[in-house]
């Protein structure tokens, strides 16, 4: 398996190199802007759409990026990973184009249209009880049998740098409409978009700040940063962002946050609602609650736009519909 | 005033010299693919996302176009045009952006925030009541009294080229994803859009078809172009598509339609509201209700897909909040 393999620590170049594999494949998502939007704020907010990116989020663009690294005779035996969400069907889709099998662990109780869209693509779909079975285990035991190559969600160079070209595009979009950043920010669950990012930001323009968005109560990559060292969540669920629960950041994300990001940022699920429905208003997205942290941290303040210029990164769309018009009706038009 | 004067029926030239005015103006829009939905449909199926236009629709495009020909001492006596809904914004923000003074004939019943996102962008607003009030003859005056020139909202060679950049970005980007459109289809009022999509994609790839699509009662252009001559709607109001309700096709689009477009297509209300429903859950996007009839027509098959490659034009995305939840409410997740 791949992932029994040692990596040197990801670089600029690693995502220059990923950018050039998913020519083609990954949508180059538009990163917008609103006239309304930005007087409200004072400065200029440039939003990168990547709730528009095939399969409703960014997840593709690390997972193709994986797969397209194994060799032939891995190709071969397959791909293997667990997700309940966005991951389970990026990875579906790079296998489905890669012309690979993929074997996805799912939770039973997984929402039906996440299990019926991963099938989709045409991967195999293993469910587990969340109560009694390990994710974990079975992949792992997949794996072991078949000689599929797990991949991981994020703790991994080839995904991280994979994610990162989403900052590549972000800096380049940007200075096509003439713009220079002072930050951009992620959304942020086990550290991989985010990390990613940075790496293609400073490399770029080492001057912006880059820095992750999490769900209060699940902002271990904030208290890590802070820290110095990694800390975990108290909480293992209880936020309207489902994408972004993992408990602590990666063992190779988070060297790479602690030498590049700048202070996390933090937001509650009032204001992530809130950051949904001006999505909706002036830009026109469908935003998944995970996916628009960073953007409620720009909105709030947390992540001051006054005077500057800044680029959010709006991840995913795949929201259910109940949750979007919660989201709606926290103002009526 | 500039709409006095007489023009040259306008070609794919003028097409190609708008898109040079608006270069770094109007934002290239993506043209997003959805593999679920190209298996549902047997084809494929490209969605050109003219709601994340600047203003939420493609009428930027024209508005922008059409004040960028005017003479400085024209510009210097301002624009004035009348619109409920998107003219009004995407003239506003040209308006804004040439730096020139618009006054926009508003509805005093029109939504609050149509009136209030039209004065964000720096216009005055007149506001005139619907029963008793003529806006055409309060335009009118308001041009004859401060020399401003009138901008029409789909009837002017200027208009019409500059919407129809949209279409030489349909065939320019399906061009970059490998295929070659057998048909196009773009939501059709007085038919701006529609003909300066034709000019521009019969310039390009004449062998592929090109269709307006229109609401159920409000099918001028379908009954016009059947019949050969123009045809006049029986009603002036009731479809929840409000962007689409001119009553006849206009004196410079009416030629063009005849030669230039295939049959039209007529959609119905509610299905209109299914493929507002499958624009939020597969394409994460937020379409209105007249911008979603020429996707409508895709998904129901009046617009065959099976086996082609065909693009629709989601024209713009200003929907209210009770209408959207109204789309939602169609299928529940």
């Amino acid at each position: 398996m791949s992932s029994s393999r040692s990596f040197a620590t990801p670089t600029f170049a690693d995502v220059q190199a990923a950018a050039l594999r998913l020519h083609g494949v990954a949508l180059r998502t538009p990163l917008l802007e609103n006239a309304r939007v930005n007087a409200m704020l004072g400065g200029r907010l440039l939003l990168k759409a990547e709730c528009l990116q095939r399969t409703g989020s960014f997840k593709l663009r690390g997972a193709y990026n994986f797969l397209s690294q194994m060799s032939t005779e891995e190709r071969g035996r397959g791909a293997v990973g667990w997700s309940s969400g966005n991951h389970a069907q990026g990875l579906a889709e790079a296998a489905r184009l890669m012309k690979m099998k993929a074997t996805i662990v799912m939770p039973a109780d997984a929402p039906a249209l996440k299990v019926a869209n991963t099938r989709a693509s045409g991967a195999d779909i293993v469910l587990y009880d969340r109560v009694k079975d390990s994710r974990e285990t079975i992949g792992t035991d997949i794996a072991r049998r078949t000689g599929a190559t797990i991949v991981p969600p994020y703790d991994h160079p080839w995904i991280l740098t994979g994610q990162g070209t989403a900052g590549l595009e972000i800096v380049e979009q940007a200075r096509e409409a003439g713009v220079t950043l002072d930050a951009v920010a992620a959304p942020c669950s086990g550290g991989g978009l985010s990390t990613g990012i940075a790496l293609a930001v400073k490399g770029l323009s080492p001057a912006t700040s880059v820095h992750a968005g999490e769900p209060a109560g699940f902002d271990d990559l904030a208290c890590s940063l802070a820290a110095g060292s990694k800390q975990t969540n108290d909480k293992l669920s209880g936020s309207i962002c489902d994408a972004l629960l993992a408990p602590t950041p990666g063992d190779v994300t988070f060297p790479l946050a602690l030498r590049l990001l700048g202070p996390g940022l933090v937001v509650s699920d009032d204001e992530v609602l809130d950051a949904m429905e001006l999505a909706f208003r002036e830009f026109k997205l469908v935003v998944e609650p995970g996916g628009a942290v960073a953007l409620a941290a720009a909105l709030t303040g947390k992540l001051p736009v006054k005077g500057r210029a800044v680029a959010v990164v709006c991840s995913g769309g795949n929201v259910d519909h109940a949750t979007f018009s919660r989201a709606l009706g926290r103002r009526a038009a």
